[in-house]
């Protein structure tokens, strides 16, 4: 692991994701870029003393050449260093499992997509939300034609967590362009609530019109960003993503709507999923229940799951295309990746881009 | 009554919304421009035959004529006749309630808006959700800083109606442009979410940019609206109107956040309105429940009231209006009137211009 | 209207629900036992004097006397006054609509049975719940065989408006066993529970085991009960009914399961009727929407009717039987009536007999 | 481990939950009582081959003697064998974590109790349910005196799983008595909810009255209960617990009243707990939220955490008390132990006195 050392918040969650079924053992890190920090977080975790390392590239180096050496690293750094940890163990022939958005800038992406091609190494980023298994539903519902053609894409993503200013650890540096990158909320969040949609749908908008704010006084990334969307098809959407809006906890919601039928699902009921036939009465698609399966489950409908298994969903399956890669094959996934990851810094720029030429419509993809 | 002959619908909701309380009886009708319908109709509901009109027009002059003539009219034409039908007994001095949007075009509002001011008679607009008694609530908790300033406003009107091509009496107007004025969903619905974002903030957007939509091949009016908003104060906001998203019915929400605190309403549940002061837990308001008044209910907390309900509260405040009238006096009221109707026009007027320029920022007020 | 003067609850209730579908005048009533208040009352309202009577035996006899003589009376007075009321109309021929429950005892309830078989008029108890458009399709969908054999009844219905000693006009009526019947809690509002489990399900269960409470101190009837219920089918069952519950509004839940199939429906979304067919998915079943009817219904599914329309529907029925009982026939309708009442009656007495002997099963039916 | 061979449910929980917090390494088992499917299980867990056993007696014998046994073992056999494997672990001073209802028999509980307080080695019972955080919210409140005294404990468990005759691993040793016990549900997840019930009240109930029924033909346990609970403090209660009601999933929910308040939780929302103090509106408490706290909790507030986390709650609070004990310290924990696996059989056993005395009162505590 790479990041994630004491005081950090996904860290712990990439830990857990990827013991909970038992694929991995955690057993190297780089876990701070201060050493006192990142040796006492591996005392805590119980790291052996010489497989702490104060430096990523040093362990990527360090790993790489002993006999036991890691296999795949988790990337959970804050944003604008996970170029330069991903690159050092990718060129290493080391598995990468790296949180989102996944570098600081879209020239980073763009580069870093270069180094996984020329890499033999996999290249996984954690778009967790993206692994529930409603979610997987949802998007097997699409692509069968469920909905019929596709008009209408309504995701949002809210939070109130920074509605005031907020001193810790977790608010620093994603508040902070130098760390997070050029965008404040559309990078945290905007991009998991892109990729969710896009991931659904199967369809990825060509042009959007945005308008971001920085509602907190002093703030210099965005807080808040209001998203038009269209789609090569016809379709067209909205995105709104909020650190500002009290009452909100972590509430992703997609709704799609096609010309047949629609879906809706929220993130405060990961395990329903509701879908309309035009002109049916709604049904409630339930994790583990009829018309589902139990792909990614671990326990009969009824027994909530939630977020930590929906991302070691993510972990597990990266096991299973890890395993299969050392064995010499390529196994099919739905593993977000390096497309999601240029998608989603393309998104970032093509938002921040809108909002300088006053909302105009831009072009996402090339 | 003008309009609401055999095979409306709103005709029925203001027969009985006027009747719920008891406050007005129905003695006089225009209901139909076809003259045998309208006769029929008045046969059906009970109209004396010689106050069965053919047309409004005459019907206002007979009626002014008559010692015992009508008070008050309920306009609930197509919107293209809203105009001349108020015009016709405000210039009389018979009282209006009419239907919304106001008039086919900002240019009949705004003359309309000259016409009240010189009656004597008073104008209604039937902005229905906007006496809600939650809704009422959650006015007044933003106007006592409940929510501090405010930041973001997201309403939204999803229907799913009109997602395939329909063939009914309710539907060939409202998609016909000789009918139903430039707006389509944007008129029909839009309005309605407009408002009552408007009400409940006491703030009127500045700009807008529109992205409209006619899905259904054949449409000739907008089916679905994304609409980002700015205020003066520097708040922002998003409005969705559709008629095209299968699984919805009649999808009004709005969600309102400030710098302290937010609110949540969901038409599907009128009688809860969600307030969350920021860093407590949310509140579940109901009608007539703790933190609530009975104003506007008529039964305890936990037996149903709704759409008619709601409907009836501004009958019946019109009627107190209409009394206070009567006596030389101008009662304070939350009734929507002249001012809604141009704010309405002018937002289909700017949602129009913008869509026409790319989506561009246009102005909404003067 | 018998009873219903100021400051009752539910004879507002009751001229609400006979005037929205316009299908009744109120013209005459004896709204107070107190002459004075009756006066007021009456003027209030809007009756004529001369039709304002101080006690409705006068009433009776002077409104059958007459030419424009009322054609059917509401009975809203507290329960001990039902029998006679109901007793002084029926005997002139005038059609009675009763609230609940139907009289102070059953032996009242008995007797009440030989005048109705004995009058030509109609008798209709005003269960107003079994008139909600999604508990008749409730009803529908088991009698058609769609849940299989029942197997389980639950019904409940919470309240706290009596959790703490209440000093009110409704309160004290309703725990004075002189003017309610023998009954608190379990003849109020469990009587309610007791028919819509008996009207959804088409069975009356024939024993039943009680535990009466009155938790508040001094309390002199039960403020809570629980009660097994078993049917002559097999099925069994369970109704709680508490009006010391904190937090519960008007809390009427009723779940019914079958061999194949589960139903559930709560009051406090009284347009949704949940059914899952066992091993598919559940299906939400929409007032006005999909595989269901209009039957019962003013507006479009989405626009939320509630307690009063349901209590509409008793109201506008019975006007449809009393005009067809006019013309000199009885058509099919689903109006609770005499049976209804007895079996409530029964309720009651069983209750009050098992918990007299320790909770003992008892039986219900004769 | 005990139990949880291929084909299990519950064993696979147990390991997740004890994997989750990374404080457990599993080590040893015997996964069954098929020494073939035992072998099988441990190669397919990664048990070395030297320590699965055939056998949990041999088992106990053989780790109690390695230098690198096992400090604490999980019991998740079918309940008939829980006495007995716990028995040879404890009398070895193994730590024992076993799953519920504690034994087959209220005798086999007794006598371990005994053994327990014998053995230096720690007991707890894994109900789960009793370790959601919101749930030791709720339990938190009552003792503060948030309800005020209690008056009513309103819980159920339902299922639907055995609605109709199942033939599945699970399903054949929970309806075989010689394996299961005396109770159906009534011991599968009437004991869930009957400690659910007395965690939060911190209350047992003294005495009830049950109904137990064997609905599908064939059946030779209670697949349904309806029971009545008194409390010592004059509170009464229901429970009612149920496999074959076609809808619900694993749906337990429980509702606290008490003279100044109410709560009310359900696991289909495990992170949501209602509490209405009389009078004021609903708070909606939610996990890691406002007026809660963070333990028992691994990520923020809105990123759902479900069963396996409550459950790994419970393997976590082990972990820190066997640790204490190694230390030769008690620590205070909110574990189920001993005491609730006898109260759980005092309740299986007082459900079927009860039942075959016809309903009657029983004590359920000595």
């Amino acid at each position: 692991m790479v990041g994630g050392g004491l005081g950090a918040m996904i860290g712990g969650v990439h830990r857990i994701a990827a013991r909970l079924d038992n694929r991995f053992d955690l057993v190297a890190g780089a876990l701070s870029s201060t050493p006192e920090t990142a040796a006492r977080s591996a005392a805590e975790i119980g790291l052996a003393p010489e497989r702490s390392y104060a430096d990523f590239r040093e362990m990527a180096r360090a790993e790489a050449g002993r006999e036991d050496g890691i296999e795949a690293v988790s990337v959970c750094t804050p944003n604008h260093l996970h170029f330069a940890a991903a690159k050092a163990f990718l060129e290493r022939g080391i598995h990468v499992i790296c949180d989102k958005p996944m570098t600081a800038t879209l020239e980073e992406a763009l580069e870093l997509a270069r180094i996984v091609a020329a890499s033999d190494a996999l290249f996984v980023l954690t778009h967790n939300y993206s692994a529930y298994p409603q979610i997987r539903l949802a998007r097997d519902l699409v692509a069968q034609g469920a909905l019929g053609p596709l008009r209408l894409v309504q995701v949002e993503y809210a939070q109130d967590w920074l509605a005031a200013p907020v001193e810790s650890k977790q608010a620093a540096w994603r508040t902070d362009p130098a760390r997070a990158g050029a965008g404040g909320a559309i990078g945290d969040i905007g991009t998991h609530a892109f990729q969710l949609a896009r991931f659904v749908t199967g369809e990825c908008p060509t042009r959007l019109a945005a308008d971001l704010t920085s509602f907190v006084p002093g703030r210099r990334l965005d807080d808040n960003a209001q998203v038009m969307l269209r789609y090569a098809s016809g379709a067209k959407g909205a995105l709104w993503c909020s650190q500002v809006a009290p009452g909100t906890e972590n509430g992703l919601k997609l709704r799609v709507y096609g010309e047949t039928g629609g879906l809706a699902w929220s993130h405060e009921t990961p395990e329903t999923l509701w879908f309309t036939p035009l002109g049916e009465p709604a049904r409630k698609l339930r994790r583990g229940g009829p018309e589902g399966t139990m792909a990614g489950s671990r326990v009969p409908a009824g027994h909530p799951e939630g977020y930590l298994e929906g991302f070691a969903n993510i972990y597990s399956e990266a096991a299973d295309a890890i395993r299969a890669a050392q064995a010499g094959e390529r196994i099919e996934t739905l593993l977000p990746g390096i497309a999601d990851g240029i998608e989603g810094l393309r998104f970032i720029d093509a938002c921040i881009r809108s909002n300088a030429a006053e909302s105009g419509w831009v072009e996402i993809l090339p």
